[in-house]
Order: C-alpha cells, then structure tokens, then sequence
C-alpha cells in the first residue's frame, strides 16, 4: 500500500483510527476460551465488527510470542484474515526489531514477505544499517520510534541537551534511503513536543499510541499535527478490544471504536470540509 | 543460572565462547534439507559436536522467524534441547525486544518462562519501564544493547558530545531495579571504547560479537574488558557453524570452536594460572 492510498482510505472511511489488537487470554470473554483458536476467533469478531471504522490494525507480537507456536499460528491467520478480506487496511506488526544489516533483512522477510504485514515498528538505537533493509521493500513501511508514550521514553529520548535524541533520530532518519517510506511513533502523552516532530517530519504519518487509556487527548494531538495527508494514525488497543467481556464484547468494541471515529469524522470535516 | 555459575563454567570448560546459531537454510548443508526439521537438525549436530568448547549458545531470533511457525517451532526444540541434554550451558535468545512495562512483561514469559533461556537482548531506547519488567524475573539476565559491532553505532550511539548515548545507558541502567542482572553488549570492532565501558559497568559481563567475520580481535578484547569474574562472553556465529557445507559440517564447526576455545585457555591460564 501507498501513503496516497492511505490518506484515500482515511477520507473514504473518514477515520484515522488503528484497533491495536493486543490480545491476553486472561482478558477476553471466557466462553472464547473453548474454540480451538481463541485467539484468532477474538481477533476475527473484533475485526468483523470494526473494519468499517478503522483504516489499520495493529497486533502487537509479543501478546502472541507469549503463546509459543499457537500465538505465532493466531499471529498468522490474523494476518491472513485481514489481507483476504480487507486488502484496504493498513496492517502493522507492532514489533520494534532492528538488528545488524543481514539480520533486519531476516526479520523484513518474516513480516513483509512471509506474512505481508504492510508495515513494522523498528527501535532506531542500531543506527542506519538497521533501518535501511526493511525500506528496501517496495510499498512497505517501516515506523520507527521517536518518542514513545511510556515514562521511559525520558530515560534517552528526550534530554537537556540542546536536541534530544528523538530530534536526533527524526533528523537522521530524513537520509535514510528511501525515507519516504518512514513513519515515526509519536506518543500521544507527550503533545508539548508533537510542533517539534512536525518541524523535522513534516510530510510523515505518525502512529500515536497513548490516547485513551494512556490519558492522551485526540484534539490536541490533530491540532499539533495534522498534515495535507492527514498524516497521523490515532491507535488504541485496550479502550476498543476490551470494553466488554461478555458475550457483546464484539459490539462494546464497535461502540468505543465508533466514539473515536465519530470525533475523527468531525475534525476531518472541519478541515477538509 | 547465576553470574557465579556462569563463571565457574567458564573455568571448568576454559572457554568463554558463545556459538550464534543464526541458521539460515540458504547455507545449511544440502543433504540436511531432507530432514523434517533442517533448522533443528543443524543445531542438534553443532551442539552435539561444540557443547564442551562453549560456555553459552545464541540463537537470533530474527532467522527463526522468518521461517513462520516451523521456524518457531525449530527454536522451541532447540531450547528444549539445550536444557534437557546441558543445563550448564548458558542460553542467550538475541531478540533484541523492548516495549512498554506490560507488553516487556509478556516478551520476558515468552522468553523465560514460556522457553527457558537464561538470558535476552534488548535495546534501551524505551528506558526504564521497558527493562525492568525482565529483570523482576530470578536468575534471568538482560543483556542491554550498549555499542553495537556494525557501522550504524555511529548514528546515535557515539556522539561528538560529552557523554556517548551508549555511556548514558550504562549508566541510567546502573539505577535500574535488579541491575546486577544485566550484562551489555559491546561490539569488538570498537575496542578503543571498551575501557570507557569498563569504566561504568565494571562488574558486569559483555556479551561481544565481532570477533573473526567482522574483523575484531580477542586478544585486544581481553586485554581491555577482561575482570575479575572473566565477565566476558565472545560470540561467533558465522565463522563456526557455516566453516563447511559438506557431510563433515559439524566437525568442521567444532575444530573452528577449537581455535577459539584454545585462544581463551591461554588467556586464562595467564591470568588464572
């Protein structure tokens, strides 16, 4: 998928909104537990019941590695289902890889290739030849980070020297080959600093995690940092796939995710009329 | 197994040699490639061939995954293999993980609990709460990226500034909870900066790749990193499990483990007599 697509995809469903699909055997309905994948029949219903109010989905890994092989299997089809049925969606392995050159290739090849993920989340600290295999697939996206929502990210990421090292790592990135086909994680906790992504990643999507549970505001997030393509990607995983427990999990999560599109719709409106 | 154990294996084998098992079907032997499980087949034969030469074994993550479910599967029964058949043996899953405190702590049960390796890698970029959630787990290391062994080092983690990202982690991750549970990777490609590391992290052991395909020296290693507990793990992937195609592969690996493993003797006799 292109980012042309994307942006056409965002205005078609007028949303921006990532389901993160983060899914812990201990949180889903209990009657689930008896199917032979209860993984995949939760994501599947999830999926079913919200793929008209998302524009990408998001599993991250390590809910599924936790599992061993059935997680990785629940992984796969996953992947499958949302490439069979809805080609339209932008699909990412929340992952954060990286390794030495031939390695990142490795891990390209399992995520873009063997399992057609649209993009993957990669930690910049290797540098550039960690980075530059996975921008080596045509029409694939990698999203590195840059600032991240959890309070750790004022460990290293953000610094009282003169340009913190998310600044650092935006900057840098921007001569990686093919940059154009890089997004960055933004957190959504951290607003005060979402001017100064804009003014290095002006033209990237941004994938911001932390509004909802994490206590981000969607408002204040568009307003620092919507673009002419849109340019953000808003995810929530908890606050959607979580509302319930009961037998209506899959309508409680099409409700909380119809909340966020509803005030996505609007802010769209309000600029692109 | 404790930093204590891991020493007196060390003594006892006189070697501090850490195989990678990065397997790769492309250059396995042929003939192996007839077995229901190649991946597993490879590593059962260069373990059975290497296991009294080596102190710890590395398996990278990244080539398992990019073989899907067989390759995870190939993994779990290397693991397996190793803790059944040489529970002295050091095992180290370089996945090079890192996420928010919740979702580290599913990446640590997958790791620990769900396979049983001893230790993991991870990148610091997230900070804190992304390191700590493996450190609450007994006797299981975090071996934290600090300087990498390839050219991308240079991006963020060696700077013109004051302090180098790569001593900035040292340091930040001498306040973490549990911290005598973590070992750092140095590259041996970047000798002239080991002192400076040993300068922060005297105590802890670092895992080093770089020896022999990319170019570092043991000799040089050692005379700059060595410490009282030996706190050295040298990593060879490439240069031992792929020294022959052919039907002698495994015996082939092993006299190059040798080499190594007889360069380590002398260094320890020097010191340890």
């Amino acid at each position: 998928m292109t980012q042309e697509q994307l942006t056409q995809a965002i205005h078609d469903k007028s949303s921006f909104l990532c389901i993160g699909l983060d899914v812990d055997l201990d949180k889903i309905p209990v009657h689930l537990l008896e199917q032979e994948d209860p993984i995949f029949a939760f994501n599947k219903a999830i999926i079913d019941a919200t793929h008209h109010l998302a524009v990408a989905y998001k599993p991250n890994t390590a809910f599924y590695e936790s599992y061993g092989t059935k997680g990785w299997q629940a992984l796969e089809k996953t992947i499958d289902y949302l490439n069979v049925n809805h080609p339209e969606i932008f699909t990412i392995a929340d992952a954060k890889r990286g390794d030495i050159g031939n390695t990142s290739t490795r891990y390209a090849k399992a995520f873009f290739d063997h399992m057609g993920f649209n993009a993957l989340t990669i930690a910049p600290y290797m540098g550039r030849d960690s980075v530059e295999p996975f921008l080596a697939f045509e029409d694939k996206f990698v999203i590195l980070l840059a600032l991240t929502s959890n309070p750790g990210a004022f460990d290293f990421q953000v610094s009282d020297t003169e340009q913190n090292l998310f600044e650092q790592v935006l900057q840098t990135a921007q001569t990686y080959t093919n940059h154009e086909r890089l997004m960055f994680v933004v957190g959504a906790t951290k607003t005060e600093y979402l001017s100064r992504v804009r003014a290095i990643a002006s033209e990237s999507f941004l994938l911001v995690p932390g509004v909802g549970a994490q206590g981000g505001s969607l408002d204040e997030v568009c307003a620092h940092a919507l673009n002419d393509q849109v340019g953000l990607l808003i995810n929530s995983s908890r606050g959607i796939i979580y509302a319930s427990r009961g037998e209506d999990f899959a309508q409680a999560a099409a409700a909380e995710a119809q909340k966020l599109q509803e005030q996505m719709k609007a802010i769209l409106a309000k600029r692109w009329g």
